[in-house]
């Protein structure tokens, strides 16, 4: 087998670089010449982790078959949230948590997906199943994308078993869940220096629906007020990126990670499938989602089942 | 959760079913409504398995949304393989060792896929992580299933895994492996009673590849001239099918399960992309394929690239 690249999906949030770093560890450990890389620069947060523990932020590629055509996938299996060339390389394996959508193969691969809160928890089982121990600081940014993609095990996405996988990760890793997670959390949330097309692309996926392209984006604040402060030119840039990538609507969910609660600023059409969505009134193109901090979960299927309704 | 039916691929094989009900038993065991269901009649080779190990063959269902709208696939997730009313379920589960194509939810899921030769190995392992003990007759018809898939350990897709689960598995059911597979095999291999259209029937997966639709059907047998004598009718049959059913092309494989090689006869087009995929020339449609007994790791993946080339 040739050289392996692992990665997680554009825009990589904590998980997508935490799950990649540690299942390539894990290949290495037994026996392919695996590396993890990354579709995009570590957010505050992830520099955050990845900082505290030691670790270095993966090499950003742009395109991957010029180096190699054998692939592993973690945190994603959508093409289009995939690495641009990903139609000519060769998908050996897939660790995900999420739908299964707009991915095919030409031949039989690994693939492991269960609707956990976390790919980490699902990498930390496969690490059991191989008899491979979970280096401290992999513990780490393993413990790290839990934390974040749970919001600390508040969200609806998170299960038992990421509660287990959190505590079990945090003793590897020796530091305090609650405070260590609370700390990396707001470390993401410093929003005050980023421009808007910044805020926008920090945590955000395309889902073809129907034959509609839609834009979810997500940021996390302790202050919504503060984000919305912005409000006017936020709805611009959301516009402007409608415009220049051919998306025909665009969602930003604002999620306020102590209250775990949202707010919804929306642009492009069809808007009405997004009142039916949520069952919402827009007022200036923006609407509450009390409780809902789950694009994967509270948005993302709603939007699907507005979509083919 | 309401009641869950488990099922594998159209025109089952011994594996769709032997694995539905293996599954569906390891489900109901972890407390899940689960019944084994299929889309079609055993065949000879699977009810001689079923009746060998004292097991009723799963009840047949056309459609599934009526009565329930949560499924779990094993042996397929291509949707054009799968029940007719695929779209319109819930897709809990998948366990499969084929490539993913055609396949989509809205939800997160469990899948589990490897590039094993049975999906029953992939279920023997789901067992031991579940601590679930493995009842004798299903282990019978688990094996029955490794034995079929790999044609008693001799196809290209057959790994150390199979090998070593048939192993345990015949152990737990208490029968000589060689000798109790080849029987079951030849069972399977009665084709003189049976129309061309039955034969053509007996083990066939539809594929899109292009904007094309391939029918793959492979027959086995000890006696490949004793199956074409009947060229003709067969190939009338064929072309029928294509007629009928909306195929492009057609591609018999007639594999000898004592030699493992397998004769080919084609009907439709583009006839040149089997020509490009197996680098043979077609003598009254038909030809040679020494060594070729997998149609998924030898005929499938070879098609698809002739198609995408």
């Amino acid at each position: 087998m040739s050289k392996v690249l692992v990665f997680g999906h554009q825009n990589p949030d904590t998980d997508a670089i935490g799950a990649a770093i540690a299942f390539a560890n894990l290949q290495k450990e037994l026996g392919v010449d695996a590396e993890a890389v990354a579709l995009g620069k570590p957010s505050e947060e992830t520099q955050y982790a990845l900082d505290y523990f030691g670790l270095t932020a993966p090499r950003v590629v742009e395109t991957i078959a010029d180096e190699t055509s054998d692939v592993m996938l973690v945190d994603h299996n959508e093409f289009q949230q995939s690495v641009s060339d990903i139609e000519k390389l060769n998908v050996l394996w897939v660790v995900d948590h999420h739908r299964v959508a707009n991915f095919q193969t030409a031949d039989p691969l690994y693939y492991r997906a269960e609707p956990v809160g976390c790919t980490s928890t699902i990498v930390l089982k496969l690490y059991k199943e191989n008899n491979v121990a979970v280096p401290k600081d992999i513990a780490g940014i393993m413990l790290s994308a839990i934390v974040s993609d749970t919001l600390l095990f508040k969200s609806p996405t998170c299960t038992d078993e990421d509660v287990a996988a959190g505590k079990e990760l945090a003793e590897i890793a020796a530091v305090d869940l609650d405070a260590y997670g609370l700390d990396m959390l707001k470390a993401g949330t410093n929003l005050a220096d980023k421009t808007e097309a910044e805020l926008l692309d920090l945590d955000a996926k395309s889902f073809p629906m129907g034959d509609k392209t839609v834009r979810v984006a997500q940021v996390n604040t302790v202050d919504i007020a503060e984000v919305f402060a912005r409000q006017e030119a936020l709805k611009a840039a959301m516009i402007a990126e409608n415009a220049e990538k051919g998306y025909d609507l665009f969602l930003l969910l604002v999620t306020n990670i102590l209250d775990s609660d949202s707010e919804l600023l929306i642009a492009g059409e069809p808007r009405e499938k997004v009142i039916d969505a949520f069952n919402i009134q827009l007022t200036d193109d923006r609407a509450s989602l009390p409780g809902v901090v789950s694009r994967k979960k509270q948005v993302v299927p709603q939007l699907t089942a507005a979509f083919e309704g």
